[in-house]
């Protein structure tokens, strides 16, 4: 029976979070020098376990298994600015222990691994997957900045991988990829499950939406005579909330995660108000409809104002579906090994998002504590960490066994 | 005929514009060089009328009319930061022109020239005329320092007021108060009115209330498992204006200023998040009844989402009704002069205020053109400041001589 070495896993784990060690969490921003060693660390650690490995041109970690073809098991290793230890980092780790588990030597279909390059975005979310499938040209990659203006192209050159080639998704190689990650949410460990299975990545929307109106004195203009920009951002914000409890499915998730009324006076009727609004669900519908609402809704409430409306689409995200072959190898060596599984929409986004509309993609998570997730207190039980291991392993290696059938007998 | 000189009005005015001068506005904030220059010159105009001219120990410039007793007229000459020409320097001009044009000698009650220190409230709104009523001791001003820290001790020090005597309102003496000002909104400027009359200073509250709720990833974190404290204040701020909406009258203004959500990210449920409410009213039942429906909208919004509530009252300040009987005289004076008159209440904030608590106080307004003040563009047609203070002078010179009846004859 397959079983994966959970204290060389736990080991491997801890090793990484050594990179960048910050109070309990880490801080392994993509590019900066903490995300250099532990790449350059784990480089090392993939050719000892058998694996060809290097970074290429765009930072992405390859270990490449001695087979003709390959199931691509891999996450990220950077992180957000005071993040936790374990996002991304566990993906890489437990692929990489299931490569040392599984690449036997002689099989046809060996286990690939990869840790993508600034998946939390300091230059460009999922920026290593987006290369790695073809989605970015070197026009866009040499245009990337990062917020304080810092070229992407110098940040390579001073990891000292500028200049090296890209390596490609092959679709005659990979057959397909799988991601374990910690959920980032408080389902697994709030219902007492050890493992979900993902059957969806959300699609999301993020509208940063603004209001041009005029300053005025608040006691002495009249309400009639206002052109209020902080008022319409206000009704914007709450008809938000209602549109999207009436127009959202169970599963629909949304936020205003900031606003902003200028000047910003108790007295003064604000001029200009801003309001970031997101909402995600992996039934593209609902976001479609929702924005065609949502934009009714904003020129309603400007020209019922008179008030000048800028509508910014920060980011718009189609939902990604997880192949459900794949994705039912995981539920069953999740039943096998953990008695049971949950399948869940993963709420964020992950390089499986961008893999999947490439190849076949799944994804299995394993308990956040307390749901918490971008942040220092980020964790999970070690033997949640082990059974995730365990059952990616098991799943793969039933993967590999029916990627090993001619193609003509594959159902 | 009363008729006062309008040509040297209006050069007393370009006379203060030169205080402090930037752009077409001017910046003269309390008791700096410029603000000291304008009451330096000042004293020195009001000798050249023939009032006794002194500045006191809080900044206020006082002009005593060769008189037993007398009606005291006047306003403030410091500014906002980038303010305008005419707010507050309209009404000691015209306060000073009425002088000149009343103080004929031998008269029983004269017209007394105030200019208040620090209405603007760079130490505390309405600092000159609360100083002259007894409203302020001497702890409370030597606990005065402005947003910088500054004491305003050391401000007055600086200009060598410091250790002077405060002048106080005496009531022997000060048989009413009457202020000319610029109406700060566009009533008057929009219905074609040329003269404006107080029937009362409107009262106001502004609130800040802020909730601590828990910061989430707000794509990971189920709608139901949040304690979303931007969701709170959002509904606040959206419920405010229903409630005023219900509960104020026909003249109620309210404004939401200022509202900020931290940490203020699209994808982070925010953990903490303000609200800057402000509501005025003539009517303190009005004022009172949304006090108490505010308070427990805040609570229940609390209370539903789990979340810590403060709520903070920055402002509270009752409204202050204008004597009937001075108002009166300057309403008779504008259908006299002025061919009619609007009676309108007053949303902002006045020396007027503070004195009417203390002896009857009365104002009048003249327009403001496109309703704009506290700005450069701050601006009055020279015929409508004319027709302001040719208003004023004939009012006063009634108010002298019903002044002058032995007080067993008034009504």
């Amino acid at each position: 029976m397959i079983t994966v070495d959970g204290p060389r896993l736990l080991e491997d784990l801890e090793t990484l979070r050594g990179f960048g060690r910050k109070g309990r969490g880490v801080e392994r921003v993509a590019f900066e020098a903490d995300d250099r060693a532990a790449r350059e660390w784990l480089v090392q650690r993939m050719a000892q376990a058998g694996l060809d490995a290097h970074i290429d041109g765009i930072g992405n970690v390859h270990g490449r298994a001695p087979a003709a073809r390959a199931i691509l098991v891999g996450s990220h290793v950077d992180t957000v600015p005071d993040g936790g230890w374990l996002d991304g980092a566990l993906g890489v780790a437990a692929g990489l222990e299931a490569a040392r588990t599984l690449n036997g030597g002689g099989e046809q279909v060996g286990i690939d691994v990869v840790a993508f390059a600034d998946e939390e975005g300091t230059f460009r979310g999922t920026l290593g997957s987006r290369a790695f499938c073809g989605e970015l040209d070197a026009a866009e990659i040499d245009a990337s900045v990062d917020g304080a203006g810092r070229r992407l192209l110098d940040a390579l050159a001073a990891c000292g991988w500028a200049g090296r080639p890209i390596a490609m998704l092959d679709r005659d190689r990979h057959r397909g990829y799988v991601e374990l990650h910690i959920e980032q949410g408080p389902v697994l460990h709030g219902d007492g499950a050890a493992i979900g299975v993902v059957t969806g990545i959300v699609g999301m929307r993020r509208l940063l939406v603004t209001f041009h109106g005029r300053a005025d004195h608040a006691g002495t203009t009249p309400m009639a005579d206002r052109r209020d920009a902080g008022a319409a951002a206000i009704a914007l914000a709450a008809g938000f909330d209602a549109l999207m409890r009436e127009a959202g499915s169970a599963d629909t998730v949304w936020n205003v995660g900031a606003m902003d009324l200028q000047p910003g006076f108790g007295n003064v009727v604000p001029h200009t108000a801003c309001a970031t609004l997101e909402y995600r669900d992996l039934d593209e519908a609902i976001l479609t409809a929702a924005d065609a609402r949502l934009h009714r809704l904003c020129h309603e409430l400007a020209d019922a104002r008179g008030l000048e409306l800028t509508i910014a689409m920060i980011v718009s995200m189609p939902a990604a579906a997880m192949d459900p072959d794949l994705a039912a190898y995981l539920a069953s060596a999740a039943d096998e090994v953990a008695g049971g599984h949950r399948a869940m929409p993963s709420g964020a986004g992950h390089d499986a998002m961008v893999v999947a509309r490439h190849v076949p993609a799944a994804m299995l998570f394993v308990p956040s504590i307390d749901g918490r997730s971008h942040h220092q207190l980020e964790d999970t039980r070690p033997q949640d960490i082990v059974l995730g291991a365990e059952v990616l392993t098991r799943a793969l290696a039933s993967i590999q066994i029916q990627s090993q059938q001619p193609e003509e007998c594959q159902a």
